[in-house]
């Protein structure tokens, strides 16, 4: 009989439901919901681009609608399919996203009182207005726990879980005054469909608390109370108000409750698996393993490896986080990431280039993409840096910006288009030399996401430049994939589901025929651009670099020709 | 009797007659002939941005079109007119733009056996192609002959002559071998209407000669045979076929020859003064004196002055030229630049700037300025360098190239647009503090080209990063009035012109009643911005720099705020 699982992944702009067939993993059904509110989903202020907020209204909104038309969809599609055989539902989300709730669960934005409030609504990752408090909470730590930074890269962010509470608290002090406990995106979507009310019972996400929330075993779960009493006594209050232990995916969240089993049309107690962030699970829907480098390409990129817990692992400098069991239980995960890669495309395509490449913003990416083709490594005569929204991995700082650097008076915007792209990849380069130079292995690379699937230009350049051969994740949807397979092994074999992480991973996962392999003559060329790259990258990047940058502009020119 | 002058001025893109009334600057008509062939008038190659070549068949088209035209129309406009009252007829080009012409004065390429040579035609001012060539005069005149560099900002610049005239040798070798002689378009437009066949026989500019020839008094006119031999042996030979002595433009080159007035429909005899590069007639039509500084603003800048020749003058490093009587006879002319001025504006708005910024270039240019009007120093977070043609003043370098710092994901093209125009006032402030650092005072400065009529804005931006009140010069055609007023000394007061310099320049030239004055908070903010402009200019612009660019990014974006 068959069997199936939801995976739901909350995304920037919007978020989806697939639904899968559990033994081989064939997609049957899939919906998508665009967050209605603000600029394609995000709260903004036009004078402060460092806010970026969500609406709760519109995750709740979304998960209904996700559900109920995928059901929908997949009962068109398969004859076989019903309600009953779903065995699990997984969910993934961005994140650091956490949102103030009171001592019901329920978002402040949603009371009547905090409706108008913007900073009574989820702090989407992206939202950077924490960058002093991020700041603040390096410092500290620097003196009185560095443990604590060693697992998370030496800085801490302000796309991270304390410096939006704390940035909170001191701009908004009536939603922290107002604030129960404060819940991520990931573990609040599973305890809604689980109908978990207090804050206190809901099983969190080791992977966001692990990665963003300080929290580790070896210091006894998040940071403690005098840490957080230095940067404000009442944080080390909230400390009690949050949880003391964290969960793998693999895990039971809570069984679908009758209240959204009766709003979705499914049948109550189906499994609800712990959540965790989008890459987390799309690195487990594109086949992580040990030596496997998974990027998932989207808007940022997320980098994902794992290595087992018997490894005598180093802290690695610049890294975002090496969190136990944050990807695959009974794994480290490592993370690491650049802060734009797709939204360096989108802003450039969206800004600057003229209506006479294509109608709509697709028509445009499709005319670059065929244009850029045909150039050689170096031709641009142009180099960029991939910072338009700071630098995560490896100087994790968002108060850099972009560069282009090479412009002539007959430079276009194909050209243009193909530096960022490079410049996204000698990012991507950076961050693989880094992890190995830290003794993690690279074997191979899997990517993932929309763009490693519709540029194939963008995936010969990445093989160019890092010089290993891409491979492509069979499916369009790895990470709500990835969140399907965890539901699968949380409701484990006797529900229907598997026993264990590799079993479902094998049976679910995998690549496609196709691979990108490096051109031997690129590789040569982008050393030399790569070298430039790095010049300019420690130049404006680190305080440590000292030296002259006038040869820069004279090899682009000789590069070119 | 009304008495009449006319003035022809021979730009990047196209050619143009000014007829005025000698008597008060009255311009009575005027008309532009585009040059057809080649890319808005310029022979380009796409795989090599710095070659900029240009047909003398185009010069001669356009040099019928505009006298037959003007004078059409100035017979329409004026019932007192009559070709019998033209008293001169005088010239500006662009320059250095070379050509090489056989002994008759012919152009090479107007021959069937050059006419597909690229290389057979002008070589026009923005022609880069010599960059390896210009490296060598300069390495060659360090070690033989400091003193020619001296003159001339330190490097010889690709621009030039020698270079230029080296570089045909070298890649087309045919040609050098056919040209008897090199003529500067300056020499030549006056030469055809004069009838001087015999280019020995031409009278050559010493505005040309002196800026981009190396010719001084000092060292008895052109370089030496001695030193041209280093460079070349044919290039001393070439000396004996080039020209003893140059002139200042108030000099007569000859009168309008009977081939020439039967085909223009004018009287045979008129007087035909020395030609000039458009920037220095540019700066007489624009009231040029002592303290006062003119600037051309066009698809470049040149930025002129004039010492009275009693003065110990020194020389300034990385300024184009100081030559005697370049400018005014009895003064030394002093002239710094800017490699790209209007071109950067240019450049963005044909290539960057979407349809809905307007559906024609000047639409999209008015809507541009509206946009930046609004916004206040440092706003758009962003720095730009205005190198998309090289550096010409201060640092002399054509290797040098278009610079972006501090793009977000949510930059839009107005503020990158306000960016370029930032640059290049930073470029113009760059000038007048290397030419008062020298000891030249500026007490004034009138602007003077489209760019400084049509954009307040921009004059606004250029008065507040100066910290001066920007004049504009009365006629929107300088460069051809200023030719005109030469023209009418030349021809001298007995045949209806003046009798001096100072008499013609005071009754035909002057400014406008606006005056952009700088405004307080704008000035202390854009220090901040110029001292940011500087560090990344001396970072990537010299060898002698070294630190740390840290703070460039940081700073910008605490700027925005």
């Amino acid at each position: 009989m068959k069997r199936y699982a939801i995976g739901l992944d909350y995304g920037t702009n919007s978020c989806r439901s697939v639904i899968i067939n559990a033994d081989n993993g064939e997609e049957i059904a899939s919906h998508v919901f665009s967050y209605p509110q603000g600029l394609l989903g995000v709260l903004v202020d036009e004078k402060d681009h460092n806010v970026a907020k969500q609406s709760p209204k519109d995750y709740l909104e979304g998960l209904e609608s996700i559900i109920v038309n995928g059901v929908a969809k997949a009962k068109e599609a398969d004859a076989d399919f019903s309600v009953d055989r779903i065995v699990g539902i997984g969910v993934d989300t961005t994140g650091s996203t956490p949102m103030p709730v009171d001592s019901e669960g329920t978002p402040l934005v949603l009371l009547p009182e905090f409706e108008n409030n913007i900073n009574a609504n989820a702090w989407l990752w992206k939202d950077h207005t924490s960058f002093k408090e991020a700041e603040e909470i390096t410092e500290l730590a620097k003196q009185m726990r560095p443990e604590f930074l060693a697992k998370c890269g030496g800085t801490y962010s302000p796309e991270w879980f304390w410096g939006k509470v704390l940035r909170c608290k001191r701009i908004a002090p009536e939603v922290f005054a107002k604030a129960y406990s404060f819940v991520e995106l990931c573990d609040y979507i599973p305890a809604v469909l689980a109908g978990i009310k207090n804050p206190k019972e809901i099983k969190r996400s080791v992977c966001a608390a692990g990665h963003k929330a300080m929290y580790s075993d070896t210091w006894g779960g998040l940071p403690d109370k005098e840490f957080l009493s230095a940067l404000d006594p009442e944080l080390a209050e909230l400390r009690d108000r949050l949880y003391e232990k964290a969960y793998p995916s693999n895990v039971v969240a809570g069984e679908l409750c009758e209240e959204w089993a009766e709003k979705l049309g499914l049948p109550s107690g189906i499994t609800i698996s712990v959540g965790a962030f989008d890459a987390h699970m799309g690195a487990v829907g594109a086949g992580i393993k040990e030596g496997t480098l998974v990027k998932i390409l989207g808007t940022s990129s997320c980098d994902m490896m794992v290595m087992n817990l018997q490894t005598d692992l180093p802290d690695i400098p610049g890294v975002c986080g090496i969190v136990k069991e944050s990807i695959l239980p009974e794994y480290y995960g490592i993370e690491a990431g650049q802060s734009a890669v797709g939204d360096i495309f989108l802003w450039f395509v969206n800004n600057l280039v003229p209506d006479s490449y294509g109608k709509t913003q697709t028509d445009k990416f499709i005319k670059l993409d065929s244009m850029i083709a045909e150039m050689a490594p170096g031709e641009t005569g142009l180099l960029a840096l991939d910072w338009n929204n700071g630098n995560r991995t490896i100087l994790v700082d968002p108060l850099l910006s972009g560069m282009l650097i090479g412009q002539t008076l007959y430079t276009k915007p194909q050209e243009i288009y193909r530096a960022l792209i490079e410049a996204t990849a000698f990012g991507a380069l950076t961050i693989i030399k880094r992890i190995e130079e830290y003794g993690v292995p690279i074997k191979e690379v899997i990517n993932s996401g929309g763009l490693a699937i519709k540029s194939p230009i963008l995936m010969q350049i990445y093989s160019d430049i890092t010089n290993r051969p891409m491979k492509i994740a069979a499916s369009e949807q790895t990470c709500a994939v990835g969140a399907a397979i965890f539901s699968l092994v949380a409701a484990g074999s006797d529900k229907g589901g598997y026993a264990t992480m590799d079993e479902a991973v094998d049976a679910i996962s995998g690549v496609r025929d196709v691979i990108y392999n490096p051109i031997p003559e690129n590789v040569e060329k982008y050393k030399k651009l790569y070298s430039l790259y790095m010049d300019v990258h420690d130049a404006f990047g680190t305080k440590e670099w000292s030296g002259n940058l006038a040869h820069v502009m004279k090899e682009l020119i000789s590069l070119k020709k």
